[in-house]
């Protein structure tokens, strides 16, 4: 075993440890504590360092900018101990800026695949020999014959629109072309034929419907390379901010086609930004695979969603049909197959089996808890053997909906706070380190946090009068009375975006705690109805775009999350898109997802007597019972 | 064995038959010859009598009217004996207005079910439970247990236009419907769903496309019953009389759309009359069977039919895909499935398959021989074990194409001709026994064998100077020299329904000579390259609307039927529609119609070295080598 000596400035302690030690390990023999609230996965930035002298092990990390990297900068709950060192570590003060720089550099974390590469579709280049009078088999034939004796599949099919152009194709091309074959239903399914040798890759593409945001990967499929990415505001957002608005607009006349047309029009100005931005054209795009919750499935496919939004609840399907490009007029190949993700339920979509497919809590020895915040928030219980899934309607508070001065995670939200417990004034992080536009959810949590932290609001919600009167005195007081009530002022006018105060009232913290309070008791009552504690939980697996920017330390202290160990949590990025990139790219994965689909109980909130009781309880912060929250002061107090 | 005595007016002869005896031998018995020239099928009503005491047995013939039952006539040919009898025979010119009687009166051959009643499309009444918090299946998944627990298949699809409606449907029905489901393809496909009980029966249309004629039965699926019928000009008929023209005129831009367009508009129309007449909707037509020859189904599905034109003759499919009715834009339900029966070659199309299906050919033990002559004449050669087919480009003279007053068999057309061998004057009976408007293909065969046997026409089909000279004194001979040549006038201008003189002229029998000569070199090349002499042949089937009313004995006398002995000769009606009505009803027919498909061996004429020898062969009156016919008179000559 290999010793090393680290020293940590500028208090200049130093430790001795073994070569391969964690430097925030390292960091604590040597007394000094770094905070690691995304749970050492080197996400949130806040345990930065800078090494003076020697050697970290090698370590990837998609946030650090290449300047960053250049500087010395290191992620101390990943880089590992490979040689003498002398680190720098930087005050609160810095580590919350630095972690601010890190965070206008984020990027989605790419999806990666976890299946063998076997995608629906694939593509041969096939030479025919001419017919004659002796063999004078149809177009059909022939083109059979070549490809049973490639792929040993004797079933071909194909659309009536391509077989209208196959006589004049074959010809046209003397007898060569490029076929693409969809291979998914124990047939051949031909979906298109070219001229001679395909120029272009063979591409297909992987959505993420979001009933905010969509999301899509433009990907090789003969490789599986990631093309492109991009992402997108749902258009439908302009009728309704969240599922139900959506499905309530859905009930005028002509809401579902509309609706339909939105999406419609959002993923196609999508694919022709990715197709256009690397000089490839939307036409190759031979295979599309969607996620999404059950509504924006519904809503994709033209199918009207009002009786998802009724009890007892139920969708038209669970298990969508295939259905071709120019059924839904998404312009890529017209005889290419969309396929959409299974739902499981009315409020648990394809996006869900989607996030435990790329999760891997299907195969998992442990005991997962599988967690997707958006606009609702969906929560997997399970491992290999068994799965149960819920759904709170949590409502879209933390995506900035129902929040006065609410946004998206974009550049301009505020997405840290730290105040300062004596002056109760607050120090903000904005994305992109500009003015302030707003605050997105996971500003909101630290928000919450802070002010629950520094007595400014009280377990209840409620805005304290005492230290607001104790404050009066000041005409610029942080905390007033607005026109919707008390409010804490995050940032004035002068310093914002806006032009205008922005604020956090005491409605928008009751949205808030309504938001976490639905998620913490579909995990209690989910729990408690199968006799399993809490802290037999071995992995809480953290997906969705929102799930991406959640402080761990701040989620719990707030009673978002479950007060378990900061190791437990892994944060997966957006999950609903990586499954439906598993999918697109992997029959194997196919299979399984609707398998996962299948094997999942669904576990009806509103049907179970117990969720209200626990939601009353979880309306507090952290919670009614603070013997629950051990690990913050609250238990203490 | 009981033994009747049978006495023939106005002879008296009488005899004593065993009973049972068909009254045709009786007379045999008693020297009195009653000609048949249908070859004893019932069909030409050359032999009718009449039955002036006692009984004869029972029997079917649709040719026959109310009246003409009640009056005693019987068909000869098929009535048998079951009691001492008394019976007028007719004389020749009283036979021949009989039979002209039961022109006027005669229907199509009603299509006969020859296998076990299983239509692809069936309908079922289904209850489901209404859903609840506790049992919250989606829709889909709902639909798709009641019926599998109904049927017994589990994999439920339907299209995604009918799942956009499924979750109002079954709402709108307290959870009943009624279900239209096609078990083709190993899985249940819903195709229709309509709130509560269908007050309709379930439909089903059978159509024969004929390059001519489009002929439709409407038929209940729950029984068989055909509920309607009806014929049509093809509209594509404008665009070109024959499969050539036709396929010339698709080569034009625009023009594959135009001829879909035309062919879809025939059929529209024709299902809207016989919906209508029977105040049904066309809407409950669920399923559609379609045969068609190989051009005529390409143009139904809109496959460019080139390539069937240029050598080396090769169409785009010869297995047609199942489409749905809205794909075609055949206004039946838009989600009912059309299937097209499957061809052998360019030229041995769907109706080919659904004639050898309709024919039982591909079951005989006797070596047969089909033949179908429409626009085209197609001949199969076979029996249970093997079947070979080829197509003669015979033309469409017999159809009233390039005879200058040629017409379809319809109400005004001369369809017999007899010539006085003393005067050469004509007696013609017309469809319909009104003045007559033009000549169909029976009168055609039938007016070139009365010229060649008075000696009008030669073998070679002049005609000749000789006798038109002998009578050249007669200002008005029936012989004579008209703006297209040598002419034989069947009718004057004053006696026709279109105040022209009706002719026959030189060319008109050069066409009609190359035709049959085509179907005779056929059938001789098929049976050469196979080694069989003609007179294994143990029986003819004729198939397609033209053979209905083929007058055997005057057919072998030009040498267009092959000299084998009448009995021999089986007419099987419209065997296209037949086979397509079989298939409509039968999952089974519609597997041994593909078994029929795949048997065929296809022999290319045009690749056979022979043909062109024996085309030039047949291209007498009867043939070259007379020998060939030796019941004929020319044969001793």
């Amino acid at each position: 075993m290999t010793l090393f000596k680290v020293e940590f400035l500028p208090s200049g302690k130093s430790v001795v440890v073994p070569q391969g030690t964690v430097i925030v390990d390292a960091a604590a023999k040597a007394g000094i504590t770094i905070d690691t609230p995304c749970g050492r996965q080197g996400r949130c930035g806040r345990c930065l360092v800078k090494v003076k002298k020697g050697q970290v092990t090698e370590y990837e990390s998609p946030y650090l900018s290449t300047k960053q990297i250049q500087q010395g900068w290191v992620l101390s709950c990943i880089a590992k101990v490979a040689g003498d060192l002398v680190i720098s570590v930087p005050s609160k003060p810095e580590q919350v800026k630095l972690a601010g720089e890190i965070a206008t550099t984020r990027k989605a974390l790419a999806p990666h695949l976890d299946w063998p590469l076997s995608p629906a579709v694939r593509q041969l280049f096939i030479e025919l020999p001419a017919p004659s009078l002796e063999d004078n088999a149809s177009d059909f034939d022939r083109l059979k014959s070549a490809i049973a004796s490639k792929i040993g599949v004797e079933n071909l099919t194909m659309s009536l629109s391509l077989m209208q152009k196959l006589s004049q194709s074959l010809r046209a091309s003397n007898w060569q072309a490029n076929v693409a074959i969809d291979t998914r239903n124990r047939e051949a399914h031909l979906s298109n034929l070219l001229p001679g040798r395909r120029k272009q890759p063979l591409l297909g593409v992987a959505i993420d419907i979001g009933t905010t945001n969509v999301v899509a990967s433009l990907v090789d499929l003969s490789s599986g390379r990631i093309v492109n990415q991009a992402s997108a505001l749902n258009k439908q957002a302009a009728c309704g901010e969240d599922v139900i608005s959506r499905i309530v607009y859905s009930e005028h006349r002509g809401g579902v086609k509309q609706l339909n047309r939105l999406i419609t029009q959002t993923i196609n100005e999508l694919l022709a930004k990715l197709a256009g931005e690397n000089n490839l054209k939307t036409s190759d795009i031979e295979q599309m695979v969607v996620a999404g919750n059950t509504a924006m499935t519904h809503l994709f496919l033209a199918l009207p969603p009002t009786y998802i939004r009724q009890e007892p609840y139920i969708p038209t399907t669970a298990q969508f049909p295939l259905v071709t490009a120019k059924e839904l007029r998404i312009k890529i190949n017209p005889n290419a197959f969309i396929y959409c993700l299974p739902a499981v339920a009315a409020y648990v979509g394809g996006d869900i089996t989607a996030g435990v497919l790329s999760s891997q809590l299907f195969k998992s020895d442990k005991l997962s808890l599988f967690l997707d915040i958006g606009t609702n928030g969906e929560i997997v219980l399970g491992n290999s053997d068994w799965m149960m899934a819920c759904a709170c309607s949590a409502g879209p508070a933390f995506e900035g909906a129902g929040v006065s001065c609410g946004m998206p995670a974009t550049i301009g939200a505020i997405e840290d706070v730290t105040i300062n417990s004596n002056t109760l004034e607050p120090t903000v992080r904005v994305i992109g380190d500009t003015p302030p536009l707003g605050i997105c959810g996971s500003g909101m949590i630290s928000a919450l946090a802070e002010m629950l932290d520094t007595g400014i609001v009280d377990k209840a919600g409620h805005i304290l009068k005492a230290v607001s009167s104790q404050q009066s005195a000041v005409s610029d007081s942080r905390i007033r009375l607005g026109e919707h009530g008390t409010e804490y002022v995050l940032c004035w006018a002068a310093d914002s975006g806006t032009g205008e105060d922005i604020v956090l009232t005491e409605v928008d913290i009751n949205n808030l705690i309504r938001t976490k309070a639905a998620i913490y008791a579909g995990i209690t009552v989910m729990l408690k109805k199968l006799g399993i504690p809490l802290s037999d939980i071995e992995q809480v697996l953290i997906g969705g775009a929102f799930g991406q920017h959640i402080n761990i330390e701040k989620a719990i202290q707030i009673g978002l999350l479950p007060d378990l160990p900061w190791e437990k949590f892994q944060f997966l990025g957006n999950t609903s898109l990586s499954g439906a990139y598993n999918v697109l790219l992997s029959q194997q994965a196919q299979q399984q997802a609707e398998k996962i689909a299948r094997k999942i109980t669904y576990l009806e909130l509103i049907a179970d007597n117990t969720f209200m009781n626990e939601l009353t309880a979880a309306s507090f912060l952290p919670h009614t019972d603070s013997a629950n929250f051990p690990s913050t002061k609250y238990h203490k107090s």
